[in-house]
């Protein structure tokens, strides 16, 4: 070869060695032990991959429900259900083996999710013990399926303006279903085409003609095979992909369910037909209830993370082993990592994946705090809340983005069905819509900036969060940020005062943290300031949030940004001395910089960024690609996945 | 509704109507009639759609390849054949044909690509009238299925190093074509797998132990449904979409076939074996041969346009039905694209859109003239052949970036396989790959433009052309260069002298053009300075060139980019005076404001534009979606899709 692969070294620069075992340890974490077993269950179950392929839809839709009732039998799926009933009584785990199994199949990852997760999750969080006796049992064995009847045709994200209603029948204590009017019929739902014998069911609850917010009702929807009466069932049909779930479409008419079938936590109505909720303000009940659930964001979130590293560690080996074109006079090929322009497609992608794979251990450690009971307080749920919808959305679009870079890098056999990004790219395309869509999550991420989480937080829609910002001071919505706080501190640690921005080094992790962290309350007070300004001109409210709405997208974008870098600094910081906190040191730097060169043109417009600097960020991120090359191979070996799901033998070779 | 959708009007500013049927003309173009047939046979053959979706992989392939006939016998699949074979004579229609037909089902369009463009293309560029003879009739009506043999495992995009071997045996006056190893077989061929009994074979061409370079053969491979004796057939098995193509592997063992097989249009073997050829440099010659092949990229080119189309009016059309969230105090739900942010999404993608449909008719036109005979000299084809590659990559990558952005914009509903995406999206992946992937074809450009379209052109592969370009003065380079020569007028034409960037409106198209000319000459310069610097420190030129590699493409990018702008804003100013004139004017002004503003860093890094002025081109972005908001429908409308193809009733209601 006469291609130098590292870089004329810098006086003093020793290329690290990557401990593989240590690293994959690392990033397992706590986990080790369920994605373990998660992993070996992958491998049982990878000829699924094969399936999804080769069978028709509705035998693949069989194998899947097969699959997952066989993993279910090992403790991997109930892992969140209470230890009494057959569970394993432990959060974060249970978040942790959803991660792993995106490694493998996707449909049976969303049917896992489905079953387990919505389904499941909305039984133990929404009802009360005679709804677990009655039915966790056999849910988490998978001898029961249910499904989340939430989403309607009509109303995608906004689930608080869902037209099903439940009316109360104080005379037979029954409530009474029904579908009204074809934007209100239950669509995309999981479980419904097929198997699901049982629904929870969102509706406007409804007692003598007043109307008390949505409430979950536990719905019987088919027995035997057959709908169950006044339940009518369609099949959604063949999808973009994840084939393997059964997703349908619902209409209730006039439906009747027992008292006893309203998932009562938080709400109940007594037989005489009286309403009674501890939560006395309805939006806050409403917010409290979905709260519940936001376990499907953290875990959509971690697949997205996961899907990417499957991707890059195809795309990263391949290019380890291809040549293309002669580079030398020799007129050997060269290999395509040694290539700058494929250093910079993937190098950023892997340092970014590392990113979301920290920021997504701390959504997971907190979630599992709050659902332990560690640390519950509201501001704790609602800053929960909003950290797992940002994720979910940087890390789903990550996915989107590096599944498709990595096909176009492995060319055309990157389009052959067998070297998995056919089914990759299918399946996880939805992933930046279920569970909310991204954009309306980066709305709710704004909305807990803007407003501090305050208590009124879940009670405001856009306008109300419009006008509860126009009435405070702009300094009183940045001041109680945390990128304000943190902010304020770079004074001490960074040199050149108020030239911090100039004076500091490009590869020093507060100047790189000030940087992300003076972005976001510098938009925080523009965003701020706009819906002011226009609401003193006494304009339309939806307008002015019409207008605004980029900059309220650019300001949770910014926020979580933020939230990434820190979790990347803090995790390389707390390593011990060696090759592994090097290396990652490095990737860190890589991540951070072309987080801020991707946005270069914002800080030269805010003043934080001369011409000089910005074209060497540019540089640097150029020689931390070269330095970072040959790590590549070792960065996604840590990763472990398994070679049985990697596949793509014409592409990563036998392993 | 509460919402106003147009802005404040500013004084004077009338809100335009358009004439959707005169636009629609005016995008159709010349080419109206060959269109109209094409939209005919497209509702005709509408099921396809479905039948893509509910057909097993072999009766789908059947399926399409019926359909292709069926087309065929109408005359719309051979218009660029000559008429004497019952061809239609016309490259543009035939160009044109194509670019319509991608309106509908993917398989169905690269069956055709397959069939009349690449393999029916071979034939009748490469061969000469005893090839016409012997295969054209038959070809064009689709009777004789061929096979287009050039990609192998091994050698995706490097063509002149592939390892399939033709050896010239005098005493039997045949070639003798072997596959020399596992890298040497040919793969991804389309037709192979099933259809196609004659296979155009590229090897590399041996007599007497002298290899003369890669040249094209004639090769019977399969017949009555069978192998021919020592060609091995594999099935490349299912893909990411485009699943009715049969796609496959061929191998080569010994296969003998008469001298006459050789396409021997631009050289030939003497019966007792000597080779002779008109053109003297073997690279030259490869080139040449290889250039004939250039309406491949035309048509993928095309077809990625209307694609985007497609995904486009779809997603268009959804956001002017569909309501969510309340906007206004009474509570009325607000439409999609009345919201900043979905503007912002979808109506850039419009503008660029149209802005590559116009730069699609040039390089059309620039290939009929070159094939007419019209406009044919070397330098001539050259530059057609550097523009054909770019404009390839451009419209590929806008049709993946919009199918994607759609798909998103559509919510659950773009998931299900009934509203189009699912095709749209599996089906055109592989347009950034094939004919070429994009940043190899990128590079074609830059070295076109670094080397002034040189003779020494094709001749250069990329260590030659570092070589070339460092004998050169950059001034030399940069010279020569259509972008310097455009720039030098701005003076002439733009208020302020020096000063032009901060003096000439925002609008003025010249500011626009000069901004972009400015940025390709700048970094023609900066390439070339870049190569000469690597070389005078007298570093490996592999090394040097893989470190200027993104400045390479960038190049190629900002080139591009030039020429599309070029070709919008010449089609806005020679259209009568009137409202379509007005709404594209808007449309061109959005485009290229929203260019520059994708590059305002480099822009701001390199002196030509301020803090102030990169500030108020993303407010007048802003200001453009608005004023384009109430044109959105007329735009999408005047694309003329069938309803019938268009699909997704749930998103665009009934038609």
């Amino acid at each position: 070869m006469t291609t130098d692969r590292t870089p004329p070294a810098p006086t003093g620069y020793v290329q690290p060695e990557i401990d593989v075992k240590a690293l994959g340890a690392l990033l397992d974490g706590e986990y080790a032990e369920i994605r373990d077993l998660v992993r070996a269950n992958l491998v049982t179950h990878a000829p699924v991959l094969d399936e999804a392929e080769e069978l028709d839809i509705d035998a693949f839709r069989e194998r899947v429900r097969e699959r997952v009732v066989e993993m279910a039998a090992t403790g991997q799926t109930g892992m969140g259900f209470p230890t009494r009933y057959g569970g394993g009584g432990d959060v974060g785990a249970s978040i942790a083996a959803f991660e792993t199994l995106a490694l493998g199949d996707l449909s049976v990852l969303v049917k896992v999710g489905v079953q387990f997760g919505l389904f499941g999750g909305a039984i133990l969080h929404l009802g009360t013990e005679r709804h677990h006796d009655a039915y966790l049992p056999d849910l988490i064995t998978g001898k029961l399926m249910g499904c989340f009847a939430m989403t309607e045709t009509g109303h995608g994200s906004n689930v608080q303006a869902l037209g099903t209603v439940a009316r109360y029948d104080a005379a037979a204590q029954e409530f009474v279903i029904t579908t009204e009017g074809d934007q209100a019929r239950k669509d995309y739902i999981g479980n419904a085409a097929r198997h699901g014998e049982l629904a929870v069911v969102f509706a406007q609850l409804e007692i003598d003609g007043t109307s008390e917010g949505v409430h979950a009702f536990v719905v019987p929807i088919r027995s035997g095979g057959e709908s169950a009466p006044g339940v009518a069932i369609e099949d959604d049909g063949r999808k973009m992909g994840l084939n393997g779930v059964d997703n349908g479409r619902i209409r209730f008419d006039g439906v009747r369910v027992p008292r006893e079938a309203l998932l009562n936590r938080f709400a109940d109505v007594t037989p005489e037909g009286v309403y009674e909720s501890p939560i006395d303000n309805p939006h806050r009940r409403f917010f409290t209830m979905l709260g519940t659930l936001v376990q499907g964001r953290v875990c959509v979130g971690g697949a997205g993370v996961n899907v990417s590293k499957t991707a890059l560690a195809i795309a990263t080996r391949y290019a380890l082993r291809r040549r293309q074109f002669a580079a030398g006079a020799e007129g050997e090929e060269q290999l395509l990592l040694d290539y700058g322009l494929h250093q910079r497609r993937l190098l950023p992608l892997i340092a970014r994946t590392y990113a979301l794979h920290f920021a997504q251990d701390i959504v997971r450690t907190q979630l599992h705090d709050v659902f332990s009971g560690a640390e519950d307080d509201p501001q704790a749920r609602r800053q929960l809340e909003a950290r797992a919808a940002g994720t979910k959305a940087l890390a789903t679009w990550h996915a989107t983005r590096v599944v498709q870079e990595c096909r176009e890098a492995c060319g055309g056999a990157g389009y052959l069905a067998v070297n998995r990004f056919a089914a990759l790219k299918a399946d996880s395309d939805i992933f930046t819509t279920f569970e909310g869509d991204n954009h309306v999550l980066l709305q709710l991420v704004a909305k807990g900036l803007l407003t501090h989480y305050a208590s009124e937080f879940e009670d405001l829609d856009q306008l109300g969060m419009v006008r509860h910002v126009t009435g405070l001071a702009v300094e009183a919505v940045i001041e109680k940020t945390s990128a304000h706080k943190l902010l304020e501190r770079v004074r001490d640690l960074l040199p050149g005062g108020d030239e911090w921005d100039q004076e500091a080094g490009l590869l020093d992790s507060e100047y790189q943290l000030a940087m992300v962290r003076y972005r976001e309350e510098h938009m925080l007070a523009g965003v701020a300031r706009r819906l002011k300004r226009g609401m003193d001109q006494k304009r339309d409210p939806g307008t002015v949030f019409s207008e605004v709405q980029d900059h309220v997208i650019a300001l949770a974008h910014a926020h979580m940004e933020r939230l990434v870098l820190e979790a990347f600094v803090d995790r390389v910081r707390a390593l011990p001395d060696g090759g592994d906190k090097v290396a990652l040191g490095l990737l860190c730097d890589l991540h951070a910089l072309t987080t801020i060169e991707a946005d270069r043109a914002w800080f030269m417009e805010h003043g934080r960024l001369t011409v000089q600097r910005s074209k060497s960020i540019t540089r640097e991120v150029n020689d931390l690609c070269r330095k970072i090359r040959p790590l590549a191979g070792d960065l996604v070996d840590a990763w472990n996945i398994p070679s049985a799901v990697l596949r793509a033998p014409d592409l990563v070779g036998e392993v």
